[in-house]
């Protein structure tokens, strides 16, 4: 019986048994190790070696592992002092692990593993034989990665695997992987057309018509949202002089993910976040306490500038806007307030079909502005209000921003994975160096508190979060195409066919007409490929008794309805695009 | 009786008399005198003299300038060598005179007019004597002007004056300049609190929650033209590399005007037009001539880089949006649209008010790309759809883009100020550098054309002419609060009030309450001020009736309603958001 070992050693020995199959196979390769270490599901491991592994070379490691696991090779512990692990090293022309010895102390003793006739050097833990290793595991492909993540280092390949203890958790994995592969908003975008990227503005999405369509939707969405909130948009500048960077500290925090452009003599940023122009548009007018809470809302474009490796199709890019608001608010108010944004993040997300929602709020970094008191007071402003709202939490100390403590929301998409979405931040350091002042009840200047808060978070990353999770078949308000009506064959269907777009046109339903050349097969094959919320094939049937015949997306039945019930049905859910809780 | 001089000898002869006075008033005060042209309604005089001119003085020069048209001084020409003319002018100690003289040609005959004690260097002509000058002239102010617009030069003082033939003209202009003070956007923004303006962010507008309303409503608006007209609005990135305005030719063009900025080793520009990036888009795909026309329309937002002396306000900024869309299709194609777009336009300008509508059509400039049969054919093509469609149009000769014709079109506000406004640009040329291709119906890769078009133009720019032309009244359905309910006293009379609101805000219309501890004048003056389209005081009448008594802006009278009657009235209102001819 083997032991019950934690699944990071059972990963990590499972990396020594890539490498020493990898070994066994090649031995004539002149192979050098990198660093093998776990991740998430798994581990990789680094290699230099001749040749240049292919999905086939993967299956045959995957055999060679599986038959040294039948071996049961006991894996033991050595130890060295720092010269001869080196000559050790040095000797097998592993010039890689020379290079990490090199760079340890000199009496640190160093600590190598040994199973059968491989030898790694690692400071473990492992399990205590290859037969122990649960026959859980797989090889998923080769990347190229420079050594030291130094471009100007060899390049290797890493060889990426998953494992898990049992059989069934690595099958599950795997056809979550499959799924993930199918839902991928890369391909979806390029699929439904959605959006594409070009090499002259990298990591800056170019939405087509559809996927534009949707952006402005979501825009709209949060728009009437706003209105319920009590919200105000507003529109500001987007290319501001470094001055005002410097005021708010994010020339000294964020300056080298800023873009920036020189003219007239004076330097000037592209906005990387909106707050900065509302903290000048509260200081351009007088308030008083009556006035408060205040909320600025900006769609405004924002710029970061992010490495070329970041970046991840619409989930990480350089050019986005948020559904970003400044709250400017007193002490007193900051519970209620938080206890009304908990409240419009919870639903929004359950409406759009995100279930499991985990909540952090994280407190003070090391690096920070502000001083402690001020923090005090805002941390614990903040957890009070989400223990008096009752929602469950986990505390990360230390991942505060450097101007203040914040609530993270992070949902839970269709396959499981999290995504962190909405933020809450407190911010009593703003208003400070903005020198912002308001006239309470008392008569007497205050400074305003401010709170960033944001559902979405960025548009673009929010898309793609959701494209994935709907894996594209988007809820009928949010389809661009909501019903697609196709002529069963001749003029008189399609005469039927114009007559029932007009009616569903005129009552604002988003339907087309498709009376191309084509087949119907071809027809219903494409509404399906589009991911179309309905489809209706409209014949003598239909034409004879006025009615429509309508089939949803991924469904094999067909019900008939009279044209002004299907109207019914359209509209109602079309009134979905706001949650019950806020029509 | 006077001769019938042409207005400009007139002004031209009144800025002499101008001079005339003032060296007439302050002969200790070393008067220097720099140019002094006519330019719209009137002339300008620059002078560089001790004294700094305030507008008491301009009255006592008023004065003087009268008492010297009643001497009826001869007005004579006299002619020097250049030799004899810099001796005279140096004498005099008019060394910007001087400097004028010297370059000239050697041998050029200099002219000189004398009127009594005072001579300027001048070409002429000129009135025959100063009783002959209409007193129909006002100076209007003083600002500072570098002599040669060079900053490194002295700054003089600019007087400004206006001059007509008839005292009627005279007045009519000057109630004219005092009616467009009192509808300046810029005081209107202010009055409003529509938008203001930063140092930190030089001609780029922070729109407060009103202008953003405002602004947000007028893209609304377009939105709703572009669906009628099958128009798909994508968005684009902002940052993009400068290969791409190498390709596009902006590069070569409009590069003074662009914000540049370097980032991994590149040079990007943030995009001044859309144009470059829906070629790119165009590219992207495969079309067929079934997918022509195809409209691409885009609320990027832009940035152009002007100096800071050209900068007004609204008007003239360097960050905006456009209703700015590209039209891709093929020559057969060309007449249809423009007309369909002569329609869209007139119609839109007309809703918004505008009634008097130029329309001129700009050829070919003298610095331009692309061959002249290229100029041929577009130039034929638009000149042939502006005559199908009817439209009596200016021909403009050489006005033209460099890669195109166009039409331009112009509205007439309510001051009689005639403001650029939509443009329809044909561009064979862009296509062409981009190597754009679609398949037409023979099966043959085919160039598009494409047509950039503009209705709005900058929507910045349209805002600043609109709030002038309607004085900061706007119409009900885009008005930011659409009327405002006044309790007259009470809880009973604040309850009903709260129940009407409750009743409008159901209906989608933009109620709000009064509910500040203020008098009911101060409240109604307040509604007013602000220019809110209705008021409503509601007391015990209205609450025994379940009535609503309204008051429209700008009218003495009230009308009591009841409120389902009222709740009709302002949905019809604010369904004239769209045209009766698009609705």
């Amino acid at each position: 019986m083997p032991e019950n070992y934690p699944l990071e050693t059972i990963r990590h020995s499972t990396a020594h048994l890539l490498a020493h199959a990898v070994e066994r196979l090649w031995p004539e390769c002149s192979i050098q190790w990198g660093v093998g270490p776990v991740i998430e599901h798994g581990f990789y491991y680094d290699v230099a070696m001749e040749r240049k592994l292919s999905d086939a070379d993967l299956a045959t490691i995957e055999e060679t592992m599986v038959t040294i696991t039948k071996e049961a090779l006991p894996i033991e512990r050595e130890v060295m002092d720092k010269g001869e692990a080196l000559d050790f090293f040095r000797q097998r022309g592993q010039e890689f692990k020379v290079e990490i010895i090199e760079s340890l102390p000199e009496n640190e003793e160093i600590g190598l593993y040994r199973q059968g006739e491989f030898v790694d050097l690692c400071k473990g833990p492992h399990v205590g034989n290859t037969g122990e290793l649960p026959r859980a595991f797989k090889l998923l492909h080769v990347a190229g990665a420079y050594w030291r993540g130094d471009e100007r280092r060899p390049m290797l390949q890493r060889i990426y695997g998953v494992s898990f203890r049992e059989k069934k958790e690595l099958k599950n994995h795997l056809r979550l992987l499959d799924e993930a592969k199918k839902r991928d908003h890369r391909k979806i975008g390029k699929e439904l057309n959605l959006f594409h990227f070009s090499d002259l503005a990298p990591a800056s999405p170019f939405f087509m018509p559809k996927g534009s369509f949707i952006y402005n939707r979501l825009v709209d969405f949060m728009r009437e949202i706003y209105r319920k909130f009590h919200y105000n948009e507003v529109i500001t500048p987007q290319i501001l002089d470094s001055n005002l960077w410097q005021t708010s500290g994010h020339y000294e925090h964020y300056r080298q993910n800023m873009y920036f452009s020189r003219i007239d003599g004076r330097e000037y940023a592209m906005k990387p976040m909106n707050c900065p122009c509302h903290m000048l548009m509260f200081k351009h007018y007088k308030y008083s306490y009556r006035d408060l809470p205040l909320r600025y809302a900006d769609f405004g474009r924002l710029h970061r500038y992010e490495k070329h490796g970041a970046l991840a199709g619409l989930t990480r890019v350089r050019s986005f806007c948020q559904d970003d608001a400044h709250i400017f608010l007193g002490p007193g108010d900051i519970g209620k307030e938080i206890h009304s944004l908990m409240d419009m993040f919870l639903i929004c997300y359950r409406h759009f079909g995100f279930k499991d929602i985990r909540i952090n709020l994280s407190t003070r970094p090391a690096k920070r502005a502000g001083s402690d008191s001020v923090w005090d007071q805002s941390e614990k402003a903040l957890e009070e209000s989400l223990k008096t709202s009752g929602h469950l939490y986990s505390l990360r100390k230390g991942e505060g921003a450097f101007y203040g403590p914040k609530i993270d929301v992070e949902i839970s998409d269709a396959l499981g994975r999290y995504h962190q979405l909405g933020t809450i931040q407190l911010d009593f350091h703003l208003p400070e160096r903005f020198c912002l002042h308001y006239t309470d009840s008392d008569g007497k200047e205050k400074r305003p508190i401010v709170i960033h808060r944001a559902l979405f978070g960025s548009l673009e990353r929010f898309l793609g979060v959701y494209i994935e999770h709907v894996a594209g078949v988007f809820p009928f308000w949010l389809a661009p195409e909501q019903i697609v009506l196709i002529p069963v064959s001749g003029e008189a269907h399609s005469n039927y066919v114009k007559s029932v777009e007009k009616s569903l046109l005129a009552r604002g339903i988003r339907a087309s007409v498709d009376n191309r050349n084509e087949t119907l097969g071809y027809k219903t094959r494409w509404a399906q490929k589009n991911k179309i919320p309905f489809m209706a094939v409209l014949g003598n049937r239909e034409m004879e008794s006025g009615e429509i015949t309508l089939r949803r997306y991924g469904e094999k039945t067909t019900e008939t309805l009279s044209l002004e019930k299907a109207l019914i049905l359209f509209e109602e859910l079309n009134g979905e695009a706001i949650p019950l809780e806020f029509r």
